[in-house]
């Protein structure tokens, strides 16, 4: 599964663009997020996304999960993944 | 639809709680955020509630999209509505 990674300074619309360009290749897609202001962007960017590929008939849903990343090799912090895919 | 709303400060264990509760009486539930702070919360409170109905073998999924929320009567503010119901 393709992995995006998104920061409190990513732009939802280039997300967006970026998610429904992946999608078009891969079935699921999963977004990486640590910190509030990174989930935030991540879900305007779902949400735009939505629109994206809604009129080629495609309902996206996201599945929101926790997970482990490792920073800089070795420090250890509890990421959210939110995988996205067609209903 | 129900909606529950969430802030920057509800505990995404309440939260999930709450959400897993209401899924039991509605086949939807709308959690309704402001800001990061509260987009984030509700995203770990599903998360969790994905944990708590997934023995009962539903598998819960989030839709993303805004929404314009009126505050104190006259103010009005784009939020996120995330739409949380078994796949």
């Amino acid at each position: 599964m393709e992995i995006l990674k998104v920061s409190a300074k990513s732009n939802p619309n280039s997300v967006a663009g970026a998610l429904a360009g992946s999608l078009h290749d891969n079935h699921s897609v999963e977004l990486q997020a640590i910190g509030a202001g990174a989930i935030n962007q991540s879900i305007k960017a779902i949400a735009i996304a939505r629109g994206f590929v809604a009129p080629h008939g495609i309902d996206l849903v996201c599945i929101p999960a926790f997970t482990e990343v490792e920073i800089n090799g070795d420090e250890h912090r509890t990421a959210i993944k939110l995988i996205v895919e067609p209903r």
